[in-house]
């Protein structure tokens, strides 16, 4: 317990243990890093997450009139429950309910964005000293989140020779009897996998044997290429209690409005505490912007189906072209995501001596190529650097090219140890 | 430190003490009593603080326009830095800056709502264990927010024959080597009271001399009545450093938007590690909404005087026309207010045998009269109660009818002591 010292009453105001231990990690490597581009070349930024940047994936009419309908009509600019719209919260319930898990608008809360969201989860099953289990890689807001908090992160590993799955003997492992819950992320970020049926019942049957709650992040959910399905974490499990978090984020492409949502499934009553605390815990902020709210029931019932086509149609063609020009190249290994925004790409470390790390590897391609990619150091998983797939077409060869280039000058045939797996 | 208690491999997820820690007093009380009015008559509610309620207090269309035209302009929905858009904190720089107490945009942070700003504040400076000064009557949040923290409060006094002015000496006894800040709220609520130039200088005297850092929830800043003056207290000092709290809610009449923010008044480098701080814990949820975010240049620029003119001069009238009715009934003392949106009034409760404090006078009088007002007891502070100002004038004159009505019925005039003062 720190006081603030006050000897010959000098100022001192030092901050918090939680300002301290907030920290994001990809920003910290970012800022740390060397990123100046090529001023002969066009910068490409492979590296954001953010699929508003290159205005080729607009969003949709039917969420902007929602919106200017919800402001013109002057009825939402007051303060709402602390969860959300009773309107909102049923059109949320209503998009969300499968046969095999079925919710209503009192399982639903309304955050500022799936990030608001996750803290709120996180916040609720967790106490300072407490372990939550999260993967490997996986999006670094959970890290954030839970360590200022005070609760440690343990991770589980992925493994990338299995698209990405579970190591569901490292989950094993890992939990204690101060592990408060595991969060799972399908569709992924950063790796872009979705996982089948099966894998998903295999996580849920070591749910239930340790009795342990999920906080699902599913901000990715139906964000699936053709060919892949997407089965909320929910819809397989009648025991194991899920707290899925998703919003219009990532699949109405509008990740500035920040609207985020919890859905409480609790089919057995065992989060009974669990409700009641989130409810508390969101009078703390009073809720998202209302006039967004206000908008969900019209964007959730009626974007055109069309819509969602498009864009991942968009998604799967770059995955195909990144795929197939990277696994082309010597020194790399893209692995094929299935699903949201994103794609990992193994860098075989040691065929490229001049780098110790993907993150001077990161650093020289942006130097020579003006193309820039997250090091995979940021979800610290070294040797990897993820790649983003809402760029143009047009951009996706040039990048390839240039990538393609820098390789094949820095690559050196002679070690033939492979880095990463 | 709780663990998961797994005896036989059955589920128990109990919540984290932060979630059961966070209580919202006005919620807790309001749940917990009789609202039932009086079929017969019509309900005038003067308990809530949203001056949205009754649609007699538009926004102004400079804000509709420009979120209108941030929505079709179709460039404001991607992620900003977490402390927002660079031209939204230029323009609250620029809005909010004084002659004696110039900012810029790189001392602004964005939050969604005053209510996260006050959070991020309370987070920063506080760390479990230590204590943080608020006033009594105060505004529920700072308690709500810092106990969920376990950051512990300790209640300065405020002086309702005083206009509600803080109590020096009740400050001074309170501060110990754990206290972390003092929140100053003026205008406040739930007093309406505006402190003068001398008095807000000599709170600044004590936190000089004790070297306590302010949070100044400044949510009402410029909603003073004609004849009040108001002044931001970071404009009184060049020592004491202050991060001052605010945002469009009130002034601008649109709680849901939820767009707040904090200045961080700093000139001699005392908040340096806070100012790094409140940076990192924005990065927690990633700030407010874009859209709010980039129309506020023009809301604060472009906002005609008339419009929070018109606003002050309905909520003055309404404040005179209380006060002089209530004044008269036997009983009651209200404590006329300078700014916001409210009123303390004080019951005389022992003249009123028939109800032991200020909770079962209001719930009788909702019950008889179906006017709700909101026991004091919400701000830890019984036997008076909070009326807002923002009520249609045709209800004011009502709602003082039948609080007349319900007073001569249940005034005793032999018990002659003063409940309250």
């Amino acid at each position: 317990m720190s006081t603030k010292m006050k000897e010959g009453k000098k100022w001192n105001v030092p901050c918090s243990h939680m300002a301290e231990r907030s920290i994001n990690p990809i920003r910290n490597l970012v800022d740390s890093m060397h990123i100046t581009p090529n001023p002969d070349k066009d910068m490409i930024a492979l590296s954001i997450g953010d699929p508003t940047i290159f205005g080729n994936l607009p969003y949709c009419e039917t969420a902007e009139n929602a919106v200017i309908e919800a402001i013109k009509g002057r009825k939402s600019n007051g303060y709402t429950a602390s969860v959300g719209y009773e309107s909102a919260r049923t059109a949320i319930a209503e998009y969300s309910s499968t046969p095999t898990s079925e919710v209503s608008a009192k399982d639903v809360i309304l955050c500022s964005g799936c990030s608001s969201s996750l803290d709120l989860c996180i916040s609720c099953l967790a106490n300072p000293g407490q372990n939550i289990l999260i993967p490997l890689p996986g999006f670094s807001i959970y890290k954030t989140l839970a360590e200022s908090l005070g609760i440690e992160v343990r991770h589980y590993k992925l493994l990338p020779e299995r698209s990405w799955e579970v190591d569901l003997d490292h989950i094993e492992e890992l939990i204690d009897d101060n592990t408060a819950c595991i969060i799972v992320n399908n569709p992924s970020n950063p790796c872009g996998s979705v996982y089948d049926k099966q894998h998903l019942q295999d996580i849920l049957e070591i749910c239930q044997h340790n009795k342990l709650p999920v906080i699902a992040d599913e901000i990715y959910e139906h964000f699936v290429f053709s060919g892949a399905k997407y089965y909320p974490l929910a819809s397989l499990t009648d025991s194991v209690p899920i707290l899925s978090c998703s919003g219009l984020t990532k699949r109405f492409l509008v990740p500035g409005w920040r609207m985020g949502w919890v859905i409480v499934h609790d089919r057995n009553d065992i989060l009974k505490d669990i409700k009641r605390g989130l409810v508390k815990l969101s009078q703390r902020i009073l809720g998202p912007n209302t006039l967004v709210q206000a908008a969900i029931p019209t964007i959730l019932k009626q974007t055109p189906s069309d819509f969602f086509t498009e864009t991942l149609v968009h998604m799967k063609n770059n995955a195909d072209t990144f795929y197939s020009r990277l696994s082309a190249i010597n020194g790399l290994t893209p692995v094929m995501p299935h699903g949201a925004m994103y794609m990992m790409v193994g860098i075989d470390i040691k065929k490229f001596p001049d780098f110790p790390t993907d993150i001077e590897f990161v650093e020289t391609l942006v130097k020579e190529q003006s193309v820039f990619c997250l090091p995979a150091s940021c979800f610290q998983y070294p040797n990897f650097f993820r790649i983003v797939l809402t760029v143009p077409e047009t951009k996706v060869d040039e990048a390839c090219n240039r990538i393609q280039e820098f390789c094949k000058k820095y690559y050196a045939a002679g070690n033939s140890m492979n880095g990463h797996a």
